[in-house]
């Protein structure tokens, strides 16, 4: 890694992450053959967990069919609770693997410790760090080791500062490959499951040379707003949206209060198109 | 005030706030002949306060200029500390509604207590419910009986079921002329000075009837960042934006590190034309 | 008042509050013969709201015989919803006034606008300015011209030092007679009604010259919270509490949830009683 | 594991935590000798982080001539920006242990990762885990794994709840030698660092059956503040607390700002004695 490292163009040395500060040329995250931080405008979407092969691949076809880029499904979630269903693990990385190879779509996935990230590399597109292990240093640091795309969540108890100096870890270990991902912060509000930041995302955007994203889903737990802030994600600049969906979101084992169908993914994607368009950029597959 | 009352259709029954709850007609409300909550995406410009007569005037044209359709301005200033600038009082009214006059625009401003209702409701085209004050139930009733228009600023620590249940506190005195602002809650980030809540914004819209829009100026307090949120804001499907302007940001005596130049005003306006185009809506004067 | 304000020796011209900051004399403030900021601990209690004759004097005498030192219940109530219970108002006031000269205890009450001020001045033994006042500037600004001791309680949106610049508000109108009370701020845990910062009250005990008292029933909406955290207060060397009582707490017209019943208020003077002896302070009545 | 755990006596099965869940029996956890949870209530001091092995020495020696019973001492350190000093690592783990065995107090330090749980195991007398990977559930299930105590810091964005919910996953891996502690939550106040959230504390001592302290250094970032706070802990019934010294604060490598004199620390511990002996509690050593 020394090497890689060596090879970086400091840009901003009086930055406090003078790796991730923003510099004058665009920076552009691959995963896969989809663009971050072009001017293509991604969506990301998928159930919350991989729960079998039928469920996977159903939703591979249906966000593949609709416009998303990026195939994304939980096989080792971090749940608030030990009793609560945990993910299948490596055998949900395989059905994933399968589902997004059938739908011609790269698939991006969480990775919760060190182990995992070694594990997983050859097998995946591209990690997600979620938002409770974004200030878990050793995960920073192995993939930070690897080149593999990943996606930041930040922290919902992170300040913006905080973010990015994470990514800064994962930059200084010689990986510049990192999205970053504003999915809600905890506020005294309840009616919101979180505050998404949206000021903070531009922020980050703006700070950084990083490619920025939100995930609505997760941002407010309500599928009421997640077309709207969609909508206000493409408008404000950002780089793409992450979505949750599920067939049946009242069955789902995870998270299926906040889950679009597919009717409504539907439409959101159809209302996405004219503000993506309003703005200069593009969304491939529509 | 009781045959007013005895006249308004109660739509929602069940609702915590059944006057103001989401019915099925649009309420448009008008500050003269501006409507919000209609097809118009209505901005609001101005100074945060009226400093003297040429500022104002200057003012009240830049915007008017350049597509603003209601000044703002503040004369009664509610300042944290007893030692700053408390603004020009009614000599500031009286300015600001020559302006007013002069631009053609209808002015909007902030009132403080019970007795300014009442001295500056023949004055003013519309009153402002600051956000340290939208849990004033007096000063909420007393707004309730009179048939003026009103901004309700969301307080910076108030809950969303709690603004609007300080609208329906003026509902209930028999006004319903409220405009929803939000501009933003207090979050443990440093970086903004609030945190813009733009998905409490949309959830507003869609749980009332009211016209909602949002304040990114003291809600960031971050001039770079309006013009993003403006563009999310129309995006997102709501009423309209205020936004302070000053052609001096460094010499204005209240919140002028967030105010916006003319010439960063006009690209604004500039870039927020497509996005209102691209959801259906129009800007008038633009 | 400008004699009263000509009067005050200004301690610290440095401070941005030069009237409330720390200076070397204690600064007491006395409601009737009751001391707060000297060597005694003051315990204030009561039900939230006045309901009727019979429950106020009952509680005056509990309390009273308990060890309380000033009674409260409020006739003028802010409440979040217009269709919730407003208080008994001026008919509440003398029902207080009455059980409070029964029980030979003086008594503090809220007051929500300029008119009350006024009104009440010459009937009450003191005012509590309310959580959702404390930015009500024409408020502060009313009860500066009076001399009456006021409990001014920290906004649960607002930072420690705009609370402290609320109390140089009043001041600064030539009223030192200033109690601070914290009562909890708005935070993401949803387990506890407020979050109650201790830490905040004691900076504010060691940066004022202010006597500083907690509210920990509304601090935390849990009666099994309050004694501990009443003890708590005694050992950081705070002058005093705020507690709600109720014979029936299931049929209190207000926040009956958060009372204590008058068992469990024995309980928790008896329990706090050796703490305040360990840190060299007294109660009498007890 | 599957034994010890098959030996668990699962106390309240209704409860979402039902192994750490509180039960009639006091549940007691030892570091070496000393006892967590009994009538003891328990001082842990030393340095942020350890830097020599004179630095240490001298912390040992001083804060157990003035009654510590456990030295802290962080040798990984979880820093937010990866240019901040680390830790000394392993070396940093040695000295620790010789300052301990010299000073004959047991301590504990942070352990970050999986790998290092292992590593660190035979080596420490208590496991700490911070703040920032209170959700970092691999590692919650590898210490799970073990029998050695745990100190598990609130993070300081997790919900009362969710942290009792991080002491489960431990205790379900069969480890029940789990002491909490609140270190302060994030929250809009700019004043002091975190709020420490005393009442939360005490919800937790009342909830579950673990003991419960708190860390007023981190927790407040004023060393002014952790006095008084030290014998609120004491005086709400909560089993000790954490403090950090120093030296030389200036010259700290890691939150010198926070620290205690030893000077500072001697009143302290003088100011704290009479509360525990007032709750009826008994500090050994002083």
């Amino acid at each position: 890694m020394a090497d890689a490292k060596a090879a970086i163009p400091v840009t901003n040395s009086d930055s406090p992450y003078p790796l991730v500060a923003r510099q004058a040329a665009p920076h552009v995250v691959r995963i896969s053959d989809v663009e971050f931080g072009s001017d293509e405008f991604v969506v990301i979407a998928g159930p919350c967990a991989v729960e079998g092969q039928d469920q996977i691949e159903n939703a591979a076809r249906v966000v593949q069919s609709l416009g998303a880029r990026v195939l994304r499904g939980g096989a080792f979630k971090p749940r608030t609770s030990p009793y609560s269903f945990q993910g299948l693990g490596l055998e949900g990385i395989e059905l994933l693997r399968r589902a997004s190879l059938k739908a011609e779509l790269p698939f991006i996935t969480e990775v919760m410790s060190v182990d995992q990230v070694w594990e997983l590399e050859p097998r995946v597109d591209a990690f997600q760090i979620g938002t409770r292990n974004m200030h878990n240093f050793e995960l920073l640091k192995a993939i930070g080791e690897t080149q593999k795309p990943v996606m930041l969540k930040r922290g919902f108890g992170a300040t913006l500062r905080e973010w990015v100096l994470a990514a800064e870890y994962i930059a200084k270990g010689g990986n510049h490959n990192i999205i970053l991902c504003e999915r809600g912060i905890r506020s005294f509000d309840p009616e919101t499951r979180f505050t998404l930041d949206l000021a903070g995302a531009i922020w980050a955007k703006q700070e950084t040379k990083l490619p920025v994203i939100i995930d609505p889903s997760h941002g407010t737990g309500l599928p009421e707003l997640i077309d709207p802030l969609a909508r206000a994600a493409a408008a404000a600049g950002l780089d793409g949206i992450m979505v949750e969906i599920h067939d049946d979101p009242d069955q789902a084992l995870s998270d299926g209060d906040q889950a679009l169908t597919s009717r409504q993914f539907k439409t959101l994607m159809s209302n996405l198109a004219p503000i993506v368009e309003a703005v200069g950029r593009r969304m491939e597959n529509v």
